[in-house]
């Protein structure tokens, strides 16, 4: 009886210690690559993909231009009126300054954003603020403040 | 002997479950708190007691005007010369849309801010995401990012 409460106890211990387990270089290459595959499907000209990277919910907050927008759908709204051609998309590339994991299923991301037309001359770029979130296994932009 | 090891592993248990234990709803009055006394010191014309909401460190990351200002007493050099004089400084209003205590030592800030004149009539407002690290029993803002 002691015994089997004894190894009840032990397997308790390892598995609190493991269930919060993370490794996080291996989340910030997670994270890094939504980040590269959302550059891809821009640059394809493809918002729906791009918008894969974002939190499929009404939870989602995107902040710019003095507004924020609530909501997944409010977002992809938002992208395809601004961003309505090609030329308007034009090639996106981004900097990341700071990427941190904060624990299993929060991030933080600090980059810098470029724009650039066919003649490879940026005509727009800014900041970004991201907080990220993981569900159900993917690292998914939670909130977004984009400006200058 | 088998009894101490089973009391050692009940009290490991019971540790394990308490270390990281946090009332969300305490951290966030707490920085709910941090932002006030900001707003107090700031409506004071006290930069430094201001600054007091900020981590003190090399690591403290500030976004704004397209630029990223690395560490505490760079954001200082910036506010005492952007609001040299209690005219640009105005009155300071927070209106905080979204609060998340991440973990026990993380937490995330959306705001508005506002600065009003002598005849309460706002010359500058914009929005500002805050990651919130807390060091030493203090909660402190890690990094801002300051925009429209």
């Amino acid at each position: 009886m002691k015994k089997t409460l004894f190894t009840i106890a032990i397997l308790t211990i390892i598995s609190c210690q493991c269930k919060h387990h993370y490794d996080s270089t291996v989340e910030e290459a997670t994270i890094r690559q939504v980040l590269d595959d959302q550059v891809s499907a821009w640059n394809e000209g493809n918002i729906d993909a791009f918008m894969e990277g974002y939190l499929k919910s009404e939870d989602l907050k995107f902040v710019s231009s003095g507004t924020v927008r609530q909501g997944w759908q409010e977002t992809i709204n938002r992208y395809k009126t601004n961003y309505n051609t090609r030329e308007k998309m034009g090639k996106l590339k981004f900097d990341i300054i700071d990427l941190r994991v904060l624990d299993h299923d929060d991030a933080h991301v600090l980059g810098k954003y470029y724009l650039s037309n066919a003649q490879d001359s940026v005509f727009s770029s800014g900041h970004f603020t991201l907080l990220w979130k993981k569900v159900e296994d993917n690292w998914v932009i939670a909130m977004d403040h984009t400006g200058e």
